[in-house]
Protein backbone atom coordinates (compact mmCIF):
# COMPACT_ATOMS: atom_id res chain seq x y z
CA UNK A 1 0.00 0.00 0.00
CA UNK A 2 3.17 2.56 -0.99
CA UNK A 3 5.04 2.07 1.91
CA UNK A 4 7.77 4.23 0.43
CA UNK A 5 5.13 7.32 0.73
CA UNK A 6 6.06 10.00 3.14
CA UNK A 7 4.77 9.74 6.40
CA UNK A 8 3.41 11.63 9.44
CA UNK A 9 3.13 12.24 12.81
CA UNK A 10 1.33 14.94 15.30
CA UNK A 11 2.32 15.91 18.87
CA UNK A 12 -0.73 18.02 20.53
CA UNK A 13 0.65 19.75 23.12
CA UNK A 14 -1.64 21.26 26.19
CA UNK A 15 -2.80 20.57 29.34
CA UNK A 16 -6.48 22.37 28.51
CA UNK A 17 -7.07 18.53 25.93
CA UNK A 18 -6.09 16.31 28.47
CA UNK A 19 -8.25 17.92 31.53
CA UNK A 20 -11.11 17.73 29.26
CA UNK A 21 -11.36 21.24 29.32
CA UNK A 22 -10.91 21.48 24.90
CA UNK A 23 -11.93 18.96 22.85
CA UNK A 24 -9.37 19.22 20.47
CA UNK A 25 -10.46 19.55 16.51
CA UNK A 26 -6.42 19.53 15.21
CA UNK A 27 -6.30 15.92 14.52
CA UNK A 28 -9.20 15.43 12.35
CA UNK A 29 -8.09 18.75 10.24
CA UNK A 30 -4.53 17.50 9.57
CA UNK A 31 -5.71 14.01 9.28
CA UNK A 32 -7.76 15.05 5.88
CA UNK A 33 -5.38 17.34 4.61
CA UNK A 34 -2.50 15.28 5.21
CA UNK A 35 -4.59 12.26 3.51
CA UNK A 36 -5.84 14.64 0.47
CA UNK A 37 -1.64 14.62 0.27
CA UNK A 38 -1.02 10.82 -0.01
CA UNK A 39 1.10 11.22 3.47
CA UNK A 40 0.17 8.69 5.79
CA UNK A 41 -0.46 9.70 9.23
CA UNK A 42 0.31 7.16 11.24
CA UNK A 43 0.37 8.35 15.00
CA UNK A 44 -1.00 10.96 17.29
CA UNK A 45 0.48 11.53 21.15
CA UNK A 46 -1.46 13.88 23.33
CA UNK A 47 0.46 15.14 26.10
CA UNK A 48 0.46 17.98 28.76
CA UNK A 49 2.59 21.42 28.96
CA UNK A 50 6.06 19.68 29.91
CA UNK A 51 9.27 20.42 28.83
CA UNK A 52 10.82 17.08 29.51
CA UNK A 53 7.92 15.15 27.67
CA UNK A 54 8.06 17.26 25.03
CA UNK A 55 11.30 16.97 24.45
CA UNK A 56 11.46 13.13 24.82
CA UNK A 57 8.58 12.51 22.23
CA UNK A 58 9.48 15.41 19.63
CA UNK A 59 13.07 13.41 19.51
CA UNK A 60 11.63 9.91 19.45
CA UNK A 61 8.64 11.18 16.78
CA UNK A 62 11.27 13.32 14.16
CA UNK A 63 13.55 10.00 13.53
CA UNK A 64 10.50 8.12 13.08
CA UNK A 65 8.74 10.06 10.60
CA UNK A 66 9.52 12.16 7.20
CA UNK A 67 7.31 14.94 8.98
CA UNK A 68 6.05 15.87 12.59
CA UNK A 69 3.71 18.85 13.24
CA UNK A 70 2.86 20.38 16.66
CA UNK A 71 -0.09 22.04 17.56
CA UNK A 72 -0.45 24.68 20.84
CA UNK A 73 1.57 26.16 23.58
CA UNK A 74 3.27 28.78 21.63
CA UNK A 75 1.71 31.96 22.87
CA UNK A 76 2.57 34.80 24.85
CA UNK A 77 2.13 33.04 28.61
CA UNK A 78 3.92 31.14 30.93
CA UNK A 79 2.43 28.08 29.98
CA UNK A 80 3.81 28.55 26.26
CA UNK A 81 7.02 26.55 26.83
CA UNK A 82 6.76 24.89 22.98
CA UNK A 83 9.40 26.71 21.35
CA UNK A 84 11.80 26.59 24.00
CA UNK A 85 11.11 22.61 24.58
CA UNK A 86 11.68 22.19 20.95
CA UNK A 87 14.55 24.06 21.02
CA UNK A 88 15.82 22.07 23.53
CA UNK A 89 14.86 19.07 21.70
CA UNK A 90 16.75 20.14 19.08
CA UNK A 91 20.24 21.11 21.20
CA UNK A 92 19.78 24.29 19.14
CA UNK A 93 19.68 28.20 20.73
CA UNK A 94 16.38 30.02 21.32
CA UNK A 95 16.36 33.30 19.82
CA UNK A 96 14.47 36.40 19.22
CA UNK A 97 13.83 36.05 15.38
CA UNK A 98 14.05 39.44 13.29
CA UNK A 99 11.87 38.64 11.00
CA UNK A 100 9.37 37.28 13.46
CA UNK A 101 9.87 40.50 15.14
CA UNK A 102 8.77 42.76 12.48
CA UNK A 103 5.80 40.70 11.96
CA UNK A 104 4.52 40.75 15.46
CA UNK A 105 5.56 44.37 15.79
CA UNK A 106 3.58 45.51 13.23
CA UNK A 107 0.20 43.73 14.08
CA UNK A 108 0.24 45.79 17.53
CA UNK A 109 -0.35 49.69 17.63
CA UNK A 110 2.88 51.57 18.77
CA UNK A 111 3.67 51.18 22.35
CA UNK A 112 1.67 47.90 22.58
CA UNK A 113 5.13 45.84 21.94
CA UNK A 114 5.33 44.38 25.53
CA UNK A 115 7.98 41.60 26.29
CA UNK A 116 5.36 38.83 26.20
CA UNK A 117 4.50 39.92 22.75
CA UNK A 118 8.15 39.80 21.91
CA UNK A 119 8.19 36.06 23.39
CA UNK A 120 6.12 35.04 20.68
CA UNK A 121 9.58 35.60 18.27
CA UNK A 122 11.41 33.83 20.24
CA UNK A 123 12.76 30.69 17.47
CA UNK A 124 15.26 27.74 17.98
CA UNK A 125 18.12 29.26 15.85
CA UNK A 126 17.88 27.79 12.01
CA UNK A 127 13.96 27.54 12.08
CA UNK A 128 11.92 29.06 9.57
CA UNK A 129 8.65 31.01 10.06
CA UNK A 130 5.37 29.85 9.63
CA UNK A 131 3.06 32.81 8.29
CA UNK A 132 0.42 33.65 10.94
CA UNK A 133 -2.64 35.16 8.77
CA UNK A 134 -4.92 35.55 11.95
CA UNK A 135 -2.98 37.00 14.69
CA UNK A 136 0.51 37.47 13.04
CA UNK A 137 2.22 35.38 16.07
CA UNK A 138 4.48 32.79 13.27
CA UNK A 139 4.72 28.86 13.83
CA UNK A 140 8.44 27.48 12.22
CA UNK A 141 9.81 25.08 10.57
CA UNK A 142 13.02 23.11 12.41
CA UNK A 143 13.91 20.11 10.07
CA UNK A 144 11.10 18.11 9.88
CA UNK A 145 8.93 19.29 12.37
CA UNK A 146 6.21 22.06 12.11
CA UNK A 147 5.58 23.87 14.81
CA UNK A 148 1.58 25.48 15.03
CA UNK A 149 -0.61 27.10 16.83
CA UNK A 150 -3.41 25.23 19.00
CA UNK A 151 -6.19 27.55 18.51
CA UNK A 152 -7.83 25.72 15.34
CA UNK A 153 -8.54 28.81 13.06
CA UNK A 154 -5.07 29.80 13.67
CA UNK A 155 -3.35 26.17 13.27
CA UNK A 156 -4.81 25.73 10.08
CA UNK A 157 -4.41 29.27 8.72
CA UNK A 158 -0.68 27.66 9.77
CA UNK A 159 -1.24 25.02 7.73
CA UNK A 160 -2.69 25.83 4.97
CA UNK A 161 0.54 27.96 4.07
CA UNK A 162 2.48 25.66 4.57
CA UNK A 163 0.96 22.49 3.25
CA UNK A 164 2.02 23.23 -0.87
CA UNK A 165 5.72 22.45 0.27
CA UNK A 166 5.12 18.80 1.95
CA UNK A 167 6.31 16.36 -0.49
CA UNK A 168 3.28 14.30 -0.79
CA UNK A 169 2.91 10.67 -1.93
CA UNK A 170 0.73 8.35 -3.87
CA UNK A 171 -3.01 9.57 -2.53
CA UNK A 172 -5.07 7.30 -0.56
CA UNK A 173 -8.32 6.34 -2.33
CA UNK A 174 -11.47 5.65 -0.80
CA UNK A 175 -15.33 5.23 -1.10
CA UNK A 176 -17.24 4.46 1.71
CA UNK A 177 -21.34 2.48 1.72
CA UNK A 178 -23.47 2.68 4.43
CA UNK A 179 -25.99 -0.19 4.94
CA UNK A 180 -28.13 -1.08 7.87
CA UNK A 181 -26.94 -3.89 8.80
CA UNK A 182 -25.01 -5.16 12.02
CA UNK A 183 -21.00 -5.68 11.26
CA UNK A 184 -21.29 -8.99 13.27
CA UNK A 185 -24.16 -10.41 10.20
CA UNK A 186 -21.75 -9.59 7.79
CA UNK A 187 -18.31 -9.64 9.06
CA UNK A 188 -17.24 -13.47 7.35
CA UNK A 189 -18.41 -11.79 3.95
CA UNK A 190 -15.92 -8.74 4.64
CA UNK A 191 -13.16 -11.25 5.61
CA UNK A 192 -13.48 -13.32 2.45
CA UNK A 193 -13.35 -10.21 0.60
CA UNK A 194 -10.20 -8.52 2.60
CA UNK A 195 -8.38 -11.74 1.84
CA UNK A 196 -8.90 -11.96 -1.50
CA UNK A 197 -8.03 -8.13 -1.98
CA UNK A 198 -5.13 -7.92 0.13
CA UNK A 199 -3.79 -4.48 -1.03
CA UNK A 200 -7.11 -2.60 -0.77
CA UNK A 201 -7.62 -1.60 3.01
CA UNK A 202 -11.46 -2.69 4.12
CA UNK A 203 -13.05 -1.10 7.40
CA UNK A 204 -15.71 -1.51 9.06
CA UNK A 205 -17.65 1.33 10.94
CA UNK A 206 -20.73 0.45 13.10
CA UNK A 207 -22.23 3.18 14.24
CA UNK A 208 -26.17 4.27 16.37
CA UNK A 209 -28.30 6.53 14.94
CA UNK A 210 -31.82 6.98 16.54
CA UNK A 211 -31.30 3.68 18.14
CA UNK A 212 -30.74 1.90 15.22
CA UNK A 213 -27.69 -0.15 14.28
CA UNK A 214 -25.84 0.47 10.45
CA UNK A 215 -22.37 0.40 9.28
CA UNK A 216 -20.30 2.02 7.22
CA UNK A 217 -18.23 0.03 5.27
CA UNK A 218 -14.68 1.97 4.12
CA UNK A 219 -12.19 0.86 1.42
CA UNK A 220 -8.90 2.47 0.86
CA UNK A 221 -6.09 1.75 -1.53
CA UNK A 222 -3.89 4.22 -3.89
CA UNK A 223 -4.40 2.44 -7.12
CA UNK A 224 -8.02 3.30 -8.44
CA UNK A 225 -8.38 -0.30 -10.68
CA UNK A 226 -7.93 -1.79 -7.02
CA UNK A 227 -10.90 0.34 -5.56
CA UNK A 228 -13.21 -0.29 -8.24
CA UNK A 229 -12.86 -3.93 -8.49
CA UNK A 230 -13.14 -4.41 -4.98
CA UNK A 231 -16.02 -2.05 -4.41
CA UNK A 232 -18.12 -3.66 -7.87
CA UNK A 233 -17.49 -7.40 -5.49
CA UNK A 234 -18.65 -5.25 -2.22
CA UNK A 235 -21.54 -4.20 -4.10
CA UNK A 236 -22.51 -7.88 -5.66
CA UNK A 237 -22.10 -9.18 -2.05
CA UNK A 238 -24.50 -6.81 -0.28
CA UNK A 239 -27.06 -7.50 -2.52
CA UNK A 240 -27.33 -10.94 -0.19
CA UNK A 241 -28.64 -9.04 2.36
CA UNK B 1 0.65 19.08 42.65
CA UNK B 2 -0.21 15.57 43.92
CA UNK B 3 2.56 13.59 42.35
CA UNK B 4 1.62 10.45 44.06
CA UNK B 5 -1.94 10.62 42.35
CA UNK B 6 -2.88 7.68 40.31
CA UNK B 7 -2.13 8.14 36.83
CA UNK B 8 -2.98 7.43 33.58
CA UNK B 9 -2.95 6.71 29.78
CA UNK B 10 -5.62 6.30 26.75
CA UNK B 11 -4.66 4.58 23.27
CA UNK B 12 -7.06 4.88 20.66
CA UNK B 13 -6.42 2.23 18.24
CA UNK B 14 -8.48 3.26 14.92
CA UNK B 15 -7.27 3.62 11.06
CA UNK B 16 -10.69 5.48 10.87
CA UNK B 17 -9.23 8.87 13.53
CA UNK B 18 -5.83 9.14 11.76
CA UNK B 19 -7.65 8.72 8.02
CA UNK B 20 -9.82 11.83 9.34
CA UNK B 21 -13.18 10.01 8.69
CA UNK B 22 -14.07 9.90 12.21
CA UNK B 23 -13.30 12.88 14.86
CA UNK B 24 -12.74 11.26 18.18
CA UNK B 25 -15.02 11.71 21.04
CA UNK B 26 -13.75 8.90 23.55
CA UNK B 27 -10.54 11.02 24.54
CA UNK B 28 -12.28 14.22 26.15
CA UNK B 29 -15.16 11.71 27.63
CA UNK B 30 -12.45 9.81 29.37
CA UNK B 31 -10.19 13.19 30.20
CA UNK B 32 -13.68 14.67 32.14
CA UNK B 33 -14.44 11.15 33.68
CA UNK B 34 -11.20 10.93 34.52
CA UNK B 35 -10.40 14.23 36.41
CA UNK B 36 -13.38 13.87 38.51
CA UNK B 37 -11.83 10.92 39.98
CA UNK B 38 -8.68 12.94 41.21
CA UNK B 39 -6.73 10.65 38.37
CA UNK B 40 -3.86 12.31 36.41
CA UNK B 41 -4.27 11.85 32.93
CA UNK B 42 -1.03 12.21 31.37
CA UNK B 43 -0.76 10.78 27.56
CA UNK B 44 -3.21 9.77 24.65
CA UNK B 45 -1.69 7.75 21.75
CA UNK B 46 -3.45 7.61 18.72
CA UNK B 47 -2.44 4.62 16.18
CA UNK B 48 -3.69 2.92 13.29
CA UNK B 49 -5.14 -1.25 13.69
CA UNK B 50 -2.00 -2.62 13.13
CA UNK B 51 -0.80 -5.46 15.55
CA UNK B 52 3.09 -4.39 15.99
CA UNK B 53 2.41 -1.13 17.14
CA UNK B 54 -0.61 -2.04 19.51
CA UNK B 55 1.83 -4.62 21.17
CA UNK B 56 4.54 -1.51 21.66
CA UNK B 57 2.79 0.83 22.87
CA UNK B 58 0.12 -1.06 25.37
CA UNK B 59 4.01 -2.23 26.76
CA UNK B 60 5.42 0.70 26.71
CA UNK B 61 2.38 2.84 28.54
CA UNK B 62 1.13 0.02 31.48
CA UNK B 63 4.36 0.35 32.30
CA UNK B 64 4.61 3.71 32.69
CA UNK B 65 1.09 4.40 34.22
CA UNK B 66 -1.28 3.11 36.85
CA UNK B 67 -3.85 2.84 34.18
CA UNK B 68 -4.06 2.47 30.88
CA UNK B 69 -7.43 2.75 28.81
CA UNK B 70 -8.20 1.40 24.73
CA UNK B 71 -11.04 2.46 22.69
CA UNK B 72 -11.28 0.71 19.22
CA UNK B 73 -11.36 -2.86 17.58
CA UNK B 74 -13.02 -5.35 19.89
CA UNK B 75 -15.38 -5.96 17.28
CA UNK B 76 -16.72 -9.11 14.99
CA UNK B 77 -14.92 -7.83 12.13
CA UNK B 78 -11.43 -8.98 10.04
CA UNK B 79 -10.14 -5.17 11.25
CA UNK B 80 -10.80 -5.38 14.69
CA UNK B 81 -7.63 -6.82 16.55
CA UNK B 82 -7.17 -5.08 19.31
CA UNK B 83 -8.06 -8.35 21.81
CA UNK B 84 -5.61 -10.90 20.11
CA UNK B 85 -3.05 -7.85 20.06
CA UNK B 86 -3.67 -7.12 23.81
CA UNK B 87 -3.18 -10.82 24.91
CA UNK B 88 0.27 -10.83 22.71
CA UNK B 89 1.32 -8.00 24.66
CA UNK B 90 0.77 -9.41 28.06
CA UNK B 91 1.81 -12.81 26.51
CA UNK B 92 -1.46 -14.39 27.01
CA UNK B 93 -3.28 -16.74 25.23
CA UNK B 94 -6.43 -15.30 23.26
CA UNK B 95 -9.02 -17.71 24.38
CA UNK B 96 -12.70 -18.18 24.43
CA UNK B 97 -14.06 -16.75 27.47
CA UNK B 98 -17.20 -18.94 28.49
CA UNK B 99 -19.26 -15.79 30.44
CA UNK B 100 -18.51 -13.60 27.30
CA UNK B 101 -20.00 -16.66 25.18
CA UNK B 102 -23.12 -16.19 27.45
CA UNK B 103 -23.47 -12.89 27.13
CA UNK B 104 -23.11 -12.33 23.23
CA UNK B 105 -25.09 -15.71 22.87
CA UNK B 106 -28.06 -13.88 25.15
CA UNK B 107 -28.03 -11.22 22.82
CA UNK B 108 -28.64 -12.40 19.86
CA UNK B 109 -32.18 -14.57 18.27
CA UNK B 110 -31.51 -18.57 18.60
CA UNK B 111 -29.31 -19.42 15.46
CA UNK B 112 -27.46 -16.36 14.79
CA UNK B 113 -25.05 -16.68 17.04
CA UNK B 114 -22.42 -16.84 14.20
CA UNK B 115 -18.31 -16.89 14.37
CA UNK B 116 -18.21 -13.55 13.80
CA UNK B 117 -20.13 -12.84 17.00
CA UNK B 118 -18.10 -15.61 18.77
CA UNK B 119 -15.20 -13.66 17.98
CA UNK B 120 -16.42 -11.06 20.49
CA UNK B 121 -15.74 -13.56 22.82
CA UNK B 122 -12.16 -14.46 22.71
CA UNK B 123 -10.45 -12.03 25.47
CA UNK B 124 -6.88 -12.91 26.77
CA UNK B 125 -6.25 -15.48 29.03
CA UNK B 126 -6.63 -13.80 32.95
CA UNK B 127 -8.83 -11.32 31.35
CA UNK B 128 -12.10 -10.08 33.33
CA UNK B 129 -14.79 -8.72 31.40
CA UNK B 130 -16.08 -5.10 31.15
CA UNK B 131 -20.06 -5.19 30.95
CA UNK B 132 -21.63 -3.51 27.95
CA UNK B 133 -25.29 -2.83 28.38
CA UNK B 134 -25.26 -1.19 24.79
CA UNK B 135 -24.63 -3.99 22.60
CA UNK B 136 -23.68 -7.46 24.92
CA UNK B 137 -20.15 -7.94 23.48
CA UNK B 138 -17.92 -7.07 26.07
CA UNK B 139 -14.66 -5.06 27.02
CA UNK B 140 -12.13 -6.96 29.71
CA UNK B 141 -9.11 -5.92 31.60
CA UNK B 142 -6.45 -7.35 32.08
CA UNK B 143 -3.77 -6.05 35.26
CA UNK B 144 -3.93 -2.16 34.94
CA UNK B 145 -4.94 -2.50 30.95
CA UNK B 146 -9.10 -1.65 30.12
CA UNK B 147 -9.94 -2.76 26.76
CA UNK B 148 -13.08 -1.30 25.75
CA UNK B 149 -15.01 -0.09 22.26
CA UNK B 150 -14.81 2.30 20.13
CA UNK B 151 -17.71 3.86 19.38
CA UNK B 152 -18.77 6.49 22.08
CA UNK B 153 -21.90 5.35 23.11
CA UNK B 154 -20.37 1.85 23.73
CA UNK B 155 -17.27 2.80 25.14
CA UNK B 156 -19.24 5.44 27.94
CA UNK B 157 -21.45 2.39 29.00
CA UNK B 158 -18.13 0.21 29.71
CA UNK B 159 -16.65 3.13 31.28
CA UNK B 160 -19.32 4.04 33.26
CA UNK B 161 -19.63 0.37 34.43
CA UNK B 162 -15.95 -0.28 35.48
CA UNK B 163 -15.02 3.50 36.67
CA UNK B 164 -16.26 2.73 40.49
CA UNK B 165 -13.52 0.38 40.61
CA UNK B 166 -10.54 3.13 39.75
CA UNK B 167 -8.47 3.85 42.28
CA UNK B 168 -8.95 8.17 42.44
CA UNK B 169 -6.86 10.27 43.68
CA UNK B 170 -7.13 14.44 45.05
CA UNK B 171 -9.80 15.35 43.01
CA UNK B 172 -8.25 18.71 40.59
CA UNK B 173 -10.40 21.43 41.37
CA UNK B 174 -10.19 24.56 38.97
CA UNK B 175 -11.70 27.58 38.29
CA UNK B 176 -12.36 29.50 35.08
CA UNK B 177 -12.53 32.78 34.27
CA UNK B 178 -12.94 34.47 30.40
CA UNK B 179 -12.24 37.93 30.06
CA UNK B 180 -12.26 40.16 26.60
CA UNK B 181 -8.43 40.71 26.85
CA UNK B 182 -5.90 39.25 24.12
CA UNK B 183 -3.45 36.74 26.39
CA UNK B 184 -0.26 39.06 25.72
CA UNK B 185 -2.20 42.05 27.25
CA UNK B 186 -2.27 40.34 30.68
CA UNK B 187 0.92 37.90 30.38
CA UNK B 188 3.61 39.43 32.94
CA UNK B 189 0.42 39.55 35.30
CA UNK B 190 -0.21 36.21 34.83
CA UNK B 191 3.44 34.88 35.00
CA UNK B 192 3.91 36.69 38.10
CA UNK B 193 0.98 35.46 39.20
CA UNK B 194 1.95 31.70 38.41
CA UNK B 195 5.66 32.16 40.24
CA UNK B 196 3.44 33.05 43.25
CA UNK B 197 1.37 30.34 43.36
CA UNK B 198 3.87 27.79 42.37
CA UNK B 199 1.65 24.60 43.40
CA UNK B 200 -1.34 25.97 41.71
CA UNK B 201 -1.45 25.35 37.63
CA UNK B 202 -2.30 28.65 35.71
CA UNK B 203 -3.34 27.97 31.84
CA UNK B 204 -4.48 30.63 29.80
CA UNK B 205 -6.58 29.67 26.41
CA UNK B 206 -7.11 32.16 23.87
CA UNK B 207 -9.92 31.82 21.57
CA UNK B 208 -11.84 33.51 18.61
CA UNK B 209 -15.27 34.02 18.66
CA UNK B 210 -17.53 36.32 16.54
CA UNK B 211 -14.50 37.11 15.37
CA UNK B 212 -13.28 39.01 18.54
CA UNK B 213 -10.29 37.50 20.99
CA UNK B 214 -11.15 35.97 24.12
CA UNK B 215 -9.33 34.40 27.01
CA UNK B 216 -10.15 32.06 29.33
CA UNK B 217 -8.04 31.78 32.38
CA UNK B 218 -7.91 28.46 33.98
CA UNK B 219 -6.88 27.99 37.66
CA UNK B 220 -6.31 24.26 38.61
CA UNK B 221 -5.06 22.64 42.11
CA UNK B 222 -6.01 19.99 44.48
CA UNK B 223 -5.96 22.09 47.63
CA UNK B 224 -9.41 24.32 48.30
CA UNK B 225 -7.97 27.14 49.91
CA UNK B 226 -4.41 27.63 47.23
CA UNK B 227 -7.12 27.79 44.10
CA UNK B 228 -9.58 30.53 46.76
CA UNK B 229 -6.04 32.05 47.42
CA UNK B 230 -4.64 32.51 43.60
CA UNK B 231 -8.60 33.42 42.36
CA UNK B 232 -8.92 35.69 44.51
CA UNK B 233 -5.35 37.62 43.96
CA UNK B 234 -6.64 36.55 39.83
CA UNK B 235 -9.91 39.05 40.25
CA UNK B 236 -8.03 42.01 42.37
CA UNK B 237 -5.51 41.62 39.05
CA UNK B 238 -8.33 41.52 36.67
CA UNK B 239 -9.71 44.91 37.79
CA UNK B 240 -6.86 46.81 36.54
CA UNK B 241 -7.96 45.58 32.76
Amino acid sequence: MGNQDPTAALLIIGNEILSGRTQDLNLNYIAKELNKQGIRFLETRVIPDHEGTIVEYVNILRKKYDYVFTTGGIGPTHDDITAAAIAKAFKAELERNQKAVERVAGYYKEGELNDARLKMADIPKGGRLIDNPVSSAPGFIIQNVYVMAGVPKIMQAMFDGIKHTLKGGKKMLSEEITVSLSESQIASDLKQLQSKHAKVEIGSYPFMREGKIGLSIVIRTTERDLLDNCLNELRVLLEKY
